[in-house]
């Protein structure tokens, strides 16, 4: 299995053509292949379909200007980050972990200042989901190639120290590989096994993407298996199923 | 960067020179390089430590009877679990959540009955970071070359769907990766961002181990950049930091 980093020529601006823009860097390694994972972080995904917003439009509530002092984060920063919210699973210690209007549940919503233009933030795209199935479609259109995306964002977890990168979109590849039914060495079944393939790709994508300037937010992986699918919505753990809610 | 699966050619039992037998198996990718990382999953590294129980061996406490059958579970599997706990973080759902021996809060402890031997079950290694740090130097010793040794375990996630990937020991690299106080596209100094690097290595291992069957339980990372340093155990949030204990 291979995993290369892609470097983009320019800053990404609205209106940005991000597919051509993969595809052409990927002439680097010698074009897109059939089965290849195209990897791309989602702050690339926000800034070429708009997603920023300039702060001094921005006017904080009388709660997101209470909340600033105990998160230490600029109100208009905390006012974003109650708009793309839909609910607040826990707050204290400078962090805020919400259930965003993906149903995702991260800190901040996702509302991001670095690698963002001065004086501005970056939400998350509205639908990782449908941004990276329009990337897709746009790459096959280009090269004819049939190409997974998976759109990845930085997250902090529970129990665990240090942030990894995980899957908030996909396209053409089950998020989920399901082992269960499937035989061990010594023929038991396994039971319990279903893995998030889809974030374990999206970091193995930091391995390359993170450790290399901030100009390479995008990574192809070649020689991965995974089923074909849709929506890394489906990594997203029901409230009531799960025991740390 | 690339992500070779490695074979063993044989079932690996209590003794077995684990360290042997990966030099010998990375002949095939031409032996082991300087910087390489060599991942091992937990399982064989605990067979190889005799880190596995004859459940006709173990006598469940009542405590453990009256456990087996709200976690679907054989009285002694559970017996093995309390036996590895020092607390029960979560129970529920035919799940049980506890911080083990090592501190590693984990689902069962990491008791599994999978790839053991029929009638036995696998317990975690007794120290995961000095399991690395032997292999490491025994590694060292067989080929003189410089590598950096992780010990993966599967693990669910609070808060997301499926398993991944993550590091229980480590030997060589420093797990986290701090990148507070580099600089983004824009020269904003970025704040909190500390990376789980071991993890996210852990994570790329298994698209490899995972899905090749079940006699590869080794995976060499090759071309990625990480500092040197010790120990998995950093990896484990403190009690008092995490806001979903």
């Amino acid at each position: 299995m291979e995993i290369y980093g892609l470097k983009l020529k320019e800053d990404v601006k609205p209106g940005f053509n991000l597919a051509k823009a993969i595809v052409q860097a990927a002439e680097d390694i010698g074009g897109l292949k059939d089965g290849d994972v195209v990897v791309v972080t989602s702050k690339v995904v926000s800034k070429a379909e708009g997603r920023l917003v300039d702060l001094s439009t921005v006017k904080p509530s009388p709660f997101a200007l209470r909340l600033s002092k105990l998160l230490d984060k600029p109100p208009e920063v905390v006012e974003l980050i109650l708009n793309e919210s839909s609910s607040i699973v826990r707050m204290g210690r400078g962090t805020i972990v919400v259930e965003d209007l993906r149903g995702i549940i991260n800190a901040n919503a996702g509302v991001d200042v670095s690698n963002a233009p001065p004086g501005h933030a970056a939400l998350l795209p509205l639908d990782p989901d449908a941004s990276a199935k329009r990337l897709r479609e746009e790459i096959s259109r280009l090269t004819g190639r049939n190409v997974a995306v998976v759109i990845s964002d930085t997250q902090g977890r529970p129990l665990r120290r240090g942030q990894v990168d995980v899957a908030i979109g996909c396209s053409g590849i089950n998020p989920l590989r399901d082992r269960r039914g499937e035989r061990d060495l010594y023929g038991y079944v396994l039971k319990i096994k279903e893995i998030a393939i889809a974030d374990e790709i999206a970091s193995a994508a930091e391995l390359v993407i993170g450790q290399a300037d901030e100009a390479t937010p995008i990574a192809v992986i070649r020689g991965v298996r995974f089923e074909e699918g849709e929506g890394a919505k489906q990594l997203i753990r029901p409230r009531e199923e799960d025991l740390f809610r």
